[in-house]
Parts: C-alpha cells; sequence; structure tokens
C-alpha cells in the first residue's frame, strides 16, 4: 500500500486518495500552509470556503456522497471553529477526517506562546477527543504512517470523524514505512446469525401485514443494494425514518414514507402501527426518528436489528453484524409474487394559483413534482426539513439533512460537498432565513466554482421552530432580502416569490439555468407551517421546562 | 448580595447584572428557551446576533468596554459553535461568561439519544474546562448560587471566559441561598514588594533614558488611571505592545507608539532599544508582541512587572502583585519635571490626489486624521492590523483586537459588542475581505439595532498575510463587492473606493451619516502591504517549514 520513501504528507494525501477523498475543503493558515503547498503538487485538489465550520459541513455533505470527506485548517483558530460540524459528523455518523496543522515540534517543545494558542498544545486533541472516534498527531515519524492507516481505518469501521494533527516540521519529513497490521475484520457469531435468521423467516411467513423500516446505519454502512434485494425478494413495503431518508429510493413501488410516531403521515402511521411484525434494520431510536418517543413500537411484533446485534421480542442475539443479518436474510426469506400497490395517479395540480401566497404545503406539492433524478435534495434544520419529509426524491441517498444532530447552518456547505463529490447531480437546497443567516454566504463558494444549485429560502423572518415551542421576541431576526445575494457575490439568479405564480416563474427560470446558482425568497407567513412541525411543537413545549 | 428567595435562573441574571452586564448576546435555541423567556421579564436585554460564534466576539468586545460581558445560547449545536471564539477570549484575557442550556437533568439521567447531543452529555462542559478558568453546571439546586458566584468571581479575578450549563428543568428551580464565602483576596508580600520598588526607583534615578512598555494586562486589571500618574510624575516616554495598543491614550505627550522588535517603526525602536532601563509593566512575551522575537531585551537593563511577579536583571521577586507594584511605584518615584517632547506638527496632507490608487499607507494617513475622541477602533488580523499599529486613538481603550489570538472574523461582531457596551462610541471596523466573508454579516444586526460604525474593508482579493509567507492558488478567494451588501439587509450606506478622490468623498459620507452603518470597500493591490507585514512576513515564511 505504501511506497517505500516518502513524506508524512505525501502518505497523508496518498492514503486519503485511495479512499476516495480527490477533494480536501479549507481555508490556508500559517500552520497549515506547507500542507496546502504539497496539495498543489498531487491528484487532492483543494476546495476553499469562506470558513472554516463550513469547510467541515462540506466535508461531511461530500463524505456522504463518497465514504469519507477531509478538510484541512490551520491550528486554533482554525480547528477549534469546526467544532459543532466535527460534532455533528460524529452524531450523524459521517466519517470526515479533519486535518489540522500545528506548530512545529520543535517549536512546542520550548513551549513558547504564539499566536493562535489557547493553553497547552495538547488540549486541541484532547477536544477533538470528544468528538472524534479517533484522534493521532504526526509528532513521531516512525509511527506516522501506521497511525494514518489507523484513522483511516477507524473513520472507515464506525463512520465517524477522525482527526489528525501534522506539526508544521513534519509535514516534509520522511515517514518509515511500517508494514501495516491488518485489522482484525469484525465477524459475526455463525451460529447466532443462523438461529436469528431463521427465527426472522419464520416470523414472517406467520405474518399477516410484514413490513419493514429501515434506518440511517444501512446508508451509513453502504447496504442499500442488499435492502432493495430484501424488500423485492419478500414484497415487503417499506418506511424510513427521517434520519434514512433516501436510503431506498422514494419512488420505488414498496416506499411508504417516513414513519416517525405522531409527526408521520396518516397513511405510513397507519401501515406501521397495524403491522404485525415489523422488521426495523439499521434504525437508531432517537428523538427525531421516533417522533420524540411517540412512536409505538410493541416489542412483540418488533425484530430490530442493530449495528452489532438483532433482538426479537424480548431476547438478543449479541454478536450478529447488521451486514451480515440483512445479507442472509435477504437470500433466506420466502419469496413472494405479490404485486406491490400501484399508486394512486397523481391529481392534477392546480398549481399556481395567481396572487395565491405561498405556503409550506404547496411549495412541497410544487417541488415533489420539480424533483428529478439529477438532483439531490440537501435540507437544512427547522421546517423545512420536517416540510421535506414529504418530498419524494428519485434514487436513493439523494435527501442529505442534519437531521439528528439539527445544527442551523448545515445545507449550504454540505450542499456545496455534495456537488463536489457528485458533479453529475445538480442540488436543490432548502434553508430557513435564520440557518440561511448563519452560513448561506458559503453560496459564493458554489457561484466561483461554477455550480449551479437551486437554493430555497423558507422565508418566515424568525426560528419558527422556536417559535412554535416558545415566542418572544427573541426569534425575530433581521429580514434579508436573499434574492439580491448576487448583487454581493453573483454570478447568482435570484427571485423574490411571495406568491403562487411568481415561484412557479422562478422555479422555471432556476430549472433553464444551468451556469449559475438560482435562489428563490419564498416570502412565508411566520404563523405558517408544515404539518410534522404542528404535531411536533406541542411535544417540545412541555421540553422547555424539562418536563419531557 | 442575593435575595433569599428566588430560582437559578433569576439569580443567575441578577448576579450578572451586578457585574455590569446589562446585554446577553446569542441565539435561541429550545434547550436555552426558558431561560431566554425569563430575560424577557428582567433589566438584561438579550441581543440576537445571526450565529453563535460571533455572539461570543460581541460579548468579548462588550467584556474588554465593560469589565465582563455574556452569551447565552443552546446545547451542542450552539456552545459548540462558540469553541473558536471562547478560546479567543481565553488566550486574549477577556472575561467573558458562556451560559448553555442543557436537557433537563431528569433527562440527562436516562441517557437518551435526543437531538444536538454527540456524546456523554458531560463531554460539553469537559470542552469548555480547557477554554475556561471554571466551568459549572447547575444540576443540584442545593449549591448553584454558590457555583455562580465562584464561575464569576474566577471571570473578574482571572480575566478569562467561564462556562455556566444550567439545564432546562433548572432555570425555573429555587435555588438556596448559601452564605458566599469571600474569596481569599490576593495579597502581594510586603517586604518583597517595598524592596522591588525601592530596587526599582534607585535603578531610575541612576538611569539616563529610562522608559516604559506598557503591555495588555494593565488593561486587564484596569490600571490605566494609575499608569498614567506614574508616566507623568516620572515624565517616563511610554511605548505599548501591540496587545496593549492603546492602554494609554495615544495622543498622550509621552507616548511613542507600538513597540514590537524588527516590527516596530524605526523611532520607536530607537527609543526603546537605547534606553538604558526599560520598565515592562504587565507584557506578556507572546510572538506577536515581540515582533516574533526579534525584541530587544537584554535583562540587564530590565525591570518586569508581571502578574503575579516583579523580575529584576536577573533576580525575581516572588508573590509581587501587578497592580500593587504599579500603585507603589507610582508614589515612591522620584518627581520630575521635564517637559514632555513636543510632538512635530503634522505635515499637510496632500490626501486625496486625483486618480492616485488607494495604498494601505495612505489610507492609515487618511484615518488617522480622521479619528476623533468618541471613536472606538475596532481591528480585525491580517494587514489591517498591522497597519492600524500606526493609528493613534484619542483616549485609552479605545482600540480592540484580537492582536494575540489572532482570528479571522472577531472585529464585526466584536464592534458590535463594543458599541452595545459603549452607546457614547462609534466604532471604526478595520476588516480585511477574507475576515469579512466569515463573520462580516454580522453587520446585518449592527443596521437592525440603528447603530452607525464606519466599516473599512482592506480588499485585496485574498489572504494576505499567507501570501507574503507562502503563496498559491489557495490564498485567492472570491471578489466580494462588499459595498453593496446593503441591497441585501440595509440599511447601510455603501462605497466602492479605488482610489483616493472616491475614498474621501466616501469617508466624508461615512462620517456624516450617523442613522446607519457605512462601509467602504478599499481597493487595494494584492502587492501593496503596511510595512510592517513586509517586517514580518521573513520571519513567519522560516516558519511554515517549522525552522523558527
Amino acid at each position: 500500500m505504501s511506497a517505500r520513501y516518502e513524506t508524512i504528507g505525501q502518505y497523508l494525501l496518498k492514503r486519503l486518495y485511495e479512499e476516495g477523498v480527490a477533494h480536501v475543503f479549507g481555508v490556508p493558515g500559517d500552520y497549515v500552509l506547507g500542507f496546502y503547498d504539497l496539495m498543489l503538487k498531487g491528484p487532492v485538489r483543494h476546495i476553499g470556503t469562506t470558513r472554516e465550520d463550513t469547510a467541515a459541513f462540506a466535508a461531511d455533505g461530500y463524505a456522504r456522497c463518497r465514504g469519507m470527506g477531509a478538510l484541512a485548517v490551520t491550528y486554533g483558530v482554525g480547528a477549534l471553529n469546526t467544532v459543532n460540524a466535527v460534532a455533528g459528523a460524529y452524531a450523524e455518523s459521517s466519517p470526515v477526517v479533519v486535518i489540522s496543522g500545528a506548530p512545529g515540534v520543535r517549536e512546542q517543545r520550548e513551549d513558547p506562546l504564539i499566536h493562535h494558542r489557547f493553553g497547552p498544545f495538547r488540549f486541541q486533541r484532547e477536544i477533538f477527543e470528544r468528538i472524534t472516534c479517533a484522534a493521532v498527531a504526526l509528532d513521531d515519524p516512525v509511527i506516522a504512517f501506521r497511525q494514518i492507516d489507523i484513522a483511516l481505518a477507524a473513520a472507515r469501521r464506525h463512520c465517524k470523524p477522525v482527526y489528525i494533527e501534522i506539526p508544521a516540521d513534519r509535514v516534509l519529513a520522511m515517514g518509515y514505512p511500517i508494514p501495516a497490521e491488518p485489522l482484525t475484520a469484525e465477524a459475526s457469531d455463525e451460529s447466532a446469525l443462523a438461529e436469528a435468521v431463521a427465527e426472522t423467516v419464520a416470523l414472517m411467513a406467520g405474518a399477516v401485514s410484514p413490513m419493514l423500516i429501515a434506518g440511517v446505519e444501512l446508508h451509513r454502512r453502504g447496504l442499500q443494494d442488499v435492502l432493495v434485494a430484501l424488500v423485492e425478494r419478500a414484497r415487503l413495503p417499506v418506511a424510513a425514518t427521517l434520519t434514512g431518508k433516501s436510503v431506498i429510493g422514494e419512488r420505488h413501488p414498496a416506499y411508504l414514507g417516513v414513519y416517525e410516531g405522531a409527526m408521520s403521515s396518516e397513511s405510513a402511521r397507519y401501515m406501521v402501527e397495524q403491522s404485525d411484525l415489523l422488521l426495523m434494520l439499521g434504525v437508531t431510536l432517537n428523538d427525531i426518528d421516533t417522533g420524540i418517543y411517540t412512536a409505538r413500537l410493541d416489542p412483540k411484533r418488533l425484530v430490530r436489528a442493530a449495528q452489532n446485534e438483532v433482538v426479537i421480542h424480548h431476547h438478543r442475539y449479541p454478536r450478529v453484524l447488521l451486514q451480515d443479518f440483512v445479507a442472509a436474510l435477504a437470500v433466506a426469506v420466502n419469496a413472494r409474487s405479490e404485486a406491490f400497490p400501484v399508486p394512486a395517479a397523481p391529481e392534477p395540480s392546480d398549481f399556481p394559483q395567481p396572487h395565491r401566497p405561498m405556503t409550506i404545503a404547496r411549495l412541497v406539492e410544487r417541488l415533489n413534482r420539480a424533483l428529478s433524478p439529477e438532483m439531490i435534495v440537501v435540507s437544512d434544520v427547522g421546517d423545512c426539513l420536517f416540510a421535506a419529509i414529504e418530498l419524494r426524491v428519485h434514487d436513493r441517498s439523494e435527501f442529505l439533512a442534519s437531521a439528528f444532530y439539527t445544527s442551523m447552518g448545515f445545507a449550504m456547505p454540505a450542499g456545496l460537498g455534495a456537488q463536489v463529490a457528485r458533479p453529475d447531480h445538480r442540488a436543490l437546497i432548502l434553508v430557513g432565513d435564520g440557518a440561511f443567516q448563519m452560513t448561506g454566504t458559503e453560496l459564493s463558494t458554489h457561484a466561483r466554482l461554477g455550480l449551479a444549485p437551486i437554493v430555497v429560502v423558507f422565508n418566515n423572518r424568525g426560528y419558527s421552530t422556536e417559535r412554535f415551542i416558545l415566542d418572544g421576541a427573541f426569534n425575530d431576526i433581521a429580514d434579508w432580502r436573499f434574492d439580491r445575494l448576487g448583487e454581493v457575490f453573483g454570478p447568482m439568479q435570484g427571485y423574490d416569490a411571495p406568491d403562487e405564480a411568481a415561484f412557479e416563474q422562478a422555479l422555471n427560470g432556476a430549472l433553464a439555468n444551468r451556469t449559475m446558482p438560482s435562489l428563490i425568497n419564498v416570502r412565508l407567513s411566520p404563523e405558517d407551517a408544515s404539518e410534522a412541525m404542528r404535531r411536533l411543537a406541542g411535544h417540545l413545549q412541555s421540553r422547555v421546562k424539562g418536563e419531557g
């Protein structure tokens, strides 16, 4: 895997490239300039962002599309600016490689008061140890190559971020090619696996209305193909969790929509809650995916496969890996031949109605019709996320969101990462006005790179999720004329859409313009909300005072 | 100090107000909404910012003006977004109180997977323990009041940030008024103090050209008055360090300018380096203040008073506090009556020259003439900071910068905090184009609040400090038309200033307009640089490869 003589910087870049990382996001700074200089000389390309946290969000979006992403930043002011975004990648299981420059090892030894320093030099690594699954400092050339291998292997195995600190005087230092010890592969207990599969097959054969809930871990572990094989062989209807949304193509005839307890659509909720056998595969039981714990998941009708175990009713099969269980089940399950239900023909649309103000419900209805197989939807949090539940993307893995960690400001930079990772796709970026004010100017980088995302701003002049929980003047924010941002950093085509006719015109203009970003400023009433938001708000209100 | 019956939230707000914190910056989020609701009902006012890191920078600027500042944010996505700005406040010794909401204590006990969570709940506090001088979680009502007292006392004593985590179900919980144990006051060793002062007085009496270098700690410890008393009694010329800039009013006849080794002006450097007795008071020997260790500070001609000790030549007086030493010296020193040198009459200005492109040198010359006693200068980092060395502010403490930690993006939000703290002042904000792209849209908040800062953008289309160290395409950034930002979030008056005539007109327009922000986009050549930057760059180049 490794050439025998090369520098630590070269080895790190080579290994990233082997892992599929062809682009590194970030902002230069003096402690990382040597590494940047090295990047200019190889195949890994640098993508400059306006801030370091947006570089981390972009790397997260890239990782979700390509299996791994990376950013390179300077010590202190650079790395510490990424802490929230990297914690988000950890919470959301996205393998992001954080490369931080640092003062040279010799310089550190003298313990000087140098700029960007905020405490003992090791404190930065200690902070990142809490938000990554491996954190290494490449101080010692003898073990640096192995540290790099271990960190990248951990990122891949655990689908979590890792932290690699490279001191300025180690970038061009020669490393020592120690033969890599292959990681012991994780393996299932074969007997437990066989028994769990047999029990599940028997339960399915006896069930009247079996169905499947597909979760985010299937996506992260690359199990989309085997999921489809299982679904099609057993003719199982499928719901997804919100964090798992788009793990199966949403135009697949088996797909029912998103299930998240009381927040679900009536139809998805009915199907799931009346089923007498629920196969939950790769589902994380967090508050968002369970609709703030309103999901009705009676263990007596559950088979739940998590990353390392299968739980059936009240008994457990430990040491059964998710990928092994799904693969074995797809082979062992009884083949059935029932047709999937034919989807109802879509109602003829009456959009646009002249002079009718825009609402979230109508916006989603119209966007649903505009979706095409080349689009990837990237949603920010708040009501655009809840509204996006109703969108049906064409192919799998075409919906990205920070749906569990719910960090505002994710979508614009993650959309940048997704488009760099998938140049054959066009991003549809959904973002609220509050989130846009956090990171929306990263659209400048889309424009600089000649990308052509369609940005839809859900503009209700405030933090609408908070408004539904507990309102006060603190939820009001400045009223930006988002559509005029092209004046500042265009090329960009901006549209103001207060009503349906204006939105229709804007959307058609945006769809036709493939040479620059388009932005549609959709003016919504602060009182408007998606159905899911209304259902959620009641549950959240009780938690403000810790009653939840 | 404390009423006997009140809630933990009320007590925290009351104590902040007693410490001079009348404004709390931040972005609401569900885990902190109860605390926000409480703020609406009392005298402490909430100032909404667009992001959480800018709230922390604003609180830092506020703290530098008022002695303490605060921000309130939600758990995870909010607090972790402030890590860089809070680390900066630590490095720069600014007492910022970080208030973070958190899930309720009862909720945390069940260890649920709830949104904004990224690991064990305690990890957030562990991260902040590395960037604050006290970090408390108000889980237990019995000790909550005392924890608050201890944290605020630590912020004041150490001039560093503190972290206060308030779980959602503790905001309205009644606290227990335990009588506060007064902190043992720090005190000097009286004998050591007397001997150190006597030795210093004797050395000063025998010196031919004694002078003083005033550092940042004098500012942080509120020793400006006693500094002036010492300077005027002993008729000592004074230089400031860059981080200490404006600790003495820069139009004071004793003031010589900034000394930082090879980066200094010729005149300041000559005066300092020929002096036979240098009194260094409250100076931190970091890389910036020493001009990357080019300062010539021979111990044989030094008396150096740090926070807790005085060092004369090669011997130390431990346990002598800075404030005690300066106060005693100001009384004991021999009074002299020499006049301070009369400053040379300013040369008649030939600004503007028609059609002459703007340069940094001419920009600073013109800004220097525009400074008035009501202005507070807030500088970002990079070449605008190095250029600002030459600015002479009128009153003390009217120059704010992240001069040691050097975090890009400091100035715009810190300028917001400074103006909220000092409504009688007008901010002159100096910022590079790269830094503006990080946090410049916080100007929207200035506009929303009706503030009227003058923003001068040093626009050379890239990261110019990096360019001088090691250039590459990664230092080029998108070319924003900053002066058009009013289109997006005005009211704001924008000016494009490619040459001197345009700048003159813009500056006069900005000075006259006191109802909204003014922004002047000064177009500079990417090859232009301040003299200090040119001197610094050579020293930094050697460090990229860790040779420094």
